[in-house]
């Protein structure tokens, strides 16, 4: 059902100087910024492993605005880790498997993410506090329309 | 200098239950369950991904008692993502560059982790309120003695 882990989501006030810090401390490559309105989040993703089949990275958000889910949490907890996202092969097939389970979902259909991926949330009060994130690459079969 | 995401630990209140909980939900297997006392926790491993070169996993920690890292964090915060882990090849030259750069190290020498892993955690006031551990695995070359 979940292939690997491919990415932590990771909340700050300033996106640019967390970028400046993983690429100095921690050797890191930036491959894709963007903003996505939807979520309202102005984004970096950096490479973390390139492995065939393993492939995973750093989110890094920062929110547009305090009235956004990264800028509520920010307002909650200060800077950290924001969520996890799994690799799946098909989400809406994962989704509808995890849906039946009782999970509740907050994305009950699949929602645009960084480079092109697939998405979808899980409630985190279904998952032991845990905001967790379904990601189907954009490279993946199956990718929804 | 970082291989890849090695784990995500989660804290929890209750360890069997979460184990059922991840098992029933997202059909992941345990691998390795332990106690370790240096942490104050018992934890168990659930593999993710087995790929080559990408090996990823979810930790689940329960405290020993309130007054434990991970105790103290569940008061707090509740629930939820404790902490994050990357694979390194070399924990010991990884651990003097990111010295080098001004981190804060809480182990300045590696400590023992699941699987016979050797682990340091890195300051999270230091990386953006990130709980950050660099995670040689057992089988790597190079391992401490």
């Amino acid at each position: 059902m979940l292939d690997r882990i491919d990415h932590i989501g990771i909340a700050c006030h300033d996106l640019a100087a967390k970028i400046a810090f993983y690429q100095d401390v921690f050797d890191l490559t930036v491959v894709s910024q963007e903003v996505n309105s939807e979520q309202g989040v102005r984004e970096a993703m950096l490479r973390v492993s390139a492995a065939p089949g393993g492939a995973s990275w750093i989110q890094l958000l920062e929110p547009l605005g305090p009235d956004t889910p990264v800028g509520r949490f920010l307002a909650r907890r200060g800077e950290g880790i924001h969520h996890v996202g799994y690799g799946v092969t098909d989400i809406t097939a994962t989704l509808a498997a995890i849906g039946a389970r009782g999970i509740r979902l907050l994305d009950a259909r699949p929602r645009h993410g960084s480079m092109g991926a697939a998405i979808a949330f899980l409630h985190p009060g279904d998952v032991g506090g845990v905001l967790t994130e379904l990601v189907q690459s954009s490279g993946s079969a199956g990718m929804p329309a």
